[in-house]
């Protein structure tokens, strides 16, 4: 069999420790490209480059890999597209994303720059996977992580992915012993309240960071939450067709068609 | 009955025309407060302020104007979360994001930042409309779209929406009369072919301009992208569950339950 093409990216940047564990994993199953941002891009969504430049410069950042490897001055979707479009010689037959340092879970998949280079590949239909891990320290273990990061791999590029979805995988903060396995979920229903930090800078002017807390709504034992706190890999899969086709229906009575 | 408390926010920034259009339909409607960008946003997708501080002031464009308006150094989703968090007295009644200056119908749902202000109103339990037109220019038109922007948010106001879901709502460019009506649709399935336009910069690196050509691959009547082309108003409902419930069997049928 010919060996998978395989397209790396995060939103950490490409130096953080998360991708590299994904690049030694996607080594073991592929031939590997990486095109990922020079510097972190978390909490940029499904954010693309309209009224800047894109740089996009080969780097070896280890003398002893021998894949090809690009940074990116863009987002992680315009690295996807840069890979896809500019970069890669061929169609790519997998792009995985992460390992991102912290949680995409729940309601945090809509501000994730992991999930977001998934979904632009997964619009290119380019079978997807975001990988993060539930610690956001730069010093996070993602040994643990590998094997799951692999079996989970191994399975889209033996199965592939029904069109217009991507998988969203998140992965508890244990040993891989304790690990218990993996679960197919749903999203939860969860929801942040901001709690912001007002200051004043040495001008006298106030400004804010945004902190908030983090609410789950949602008692099912089928969501992505229950399999985290209950030590099981979550796999949620994703799709961008946003269409509340269960809504149409309902719309349709309102009359809004008379208004001319 | 009470006057409706209205949020209004854009991602073209607070100076932008179709802004003002919609500050003046919502005033006919409700009381207003604007938390709109200080710059433009578009293409930022759900992108949040993480690593840079945020000032939000308040500004009066025009003299005559007796409502709030705060200029906010933050994304479309940062605008809603200090103005519901920090800035408005009471939860709004609705949210309404645009007029944005060019298209967010089909698949452009997932880059805009138009949509992730409706979006993230829509998590916090706002009802919450994106209003876009189909014309780029900053010269554009916004007076035909008044009537329906108004017939719509009234609507709204009226029935409420479903949990979960908002409304991404686009107008031709068509002169009022031109306009046939409004249309309840679902997104239509399109993606984007990029086409990087590579430049060398004066100290001979490489640089890209993301352009591209919108591909509609989807042939179906009931799409937004339909609706737009034969001159009618589209209306999808966007919901932020963005799991493929259908494909959760499936995956459940690949055996990973049993990696440990």
């Amino acid at each position: 069999m010919k060996k998978p093409l395989i397209l790396v990216t995060n939103d950490d940047g490409i130096t953080a420790p998360g991708i590299r564990t994904l690049i030694d994993v996607m080594k073991e199953l592929g031939d590997v490209v990486v095109v990922a941002p020079d510097s972190p891009q978390s909490g940029m969504g499904h954010a693309i480059t309209i009224n800047d430049a894109l740089y996009c410069d080969p780097v070896q950042l280890k003398a002893s890999e021998d894949h090809q490897e690009y940074s990116c001055s863009g987002t992680p979707a315009d690295c996807v597209k840069l890979a896809t479009q500019e970069i890669m010689k061929r169609k790519p037959d997998l792009c995985v994303s992460g390992i991102n340092h912290g949680s995409n879970s729940s309601i945090n998949v809509i501000y994730s720059g992991t999930m977001s280079a998934a979904v632009e590949a997964g619009t290119e239909g380019i079978p997807a996977i975001g990988f993060s891990l539930l610690d956001y320290s730069l010093n996070a273990d993602f040994k643990p992580t590998k094997k799951f990061v692999k079996a989970i791999t191994q399975k889209v590029l033996e199965e592939g992915l029904p069109k217009g979805v991507v998988l969203n995988v998140n992965l508890p903060k244990l040993s891989e012993d304790d690990i218990k396995g993996v679960k197919i979920c749903r999203q939860a229903k969860a929801h942040w309240v901001e709690n912001f930090d007002k200051r004043t800078n040495p001008q006298g002017r106030d400004y804010y960071w945004l902190t908030g807390e983090f609410i789950n709504e949602d008692q099912g034992e089928d969501t992505d939450e229950w399999a985290l706190a209950n030590g099981y890999v979550s796999v949620v899969p994703v799709q961008f067709d946003l269409t509340a086709h269960h809504v149409v229906q309902d719309l349709n009575s309102w009359g809004l068609n008379k208004v001319s």
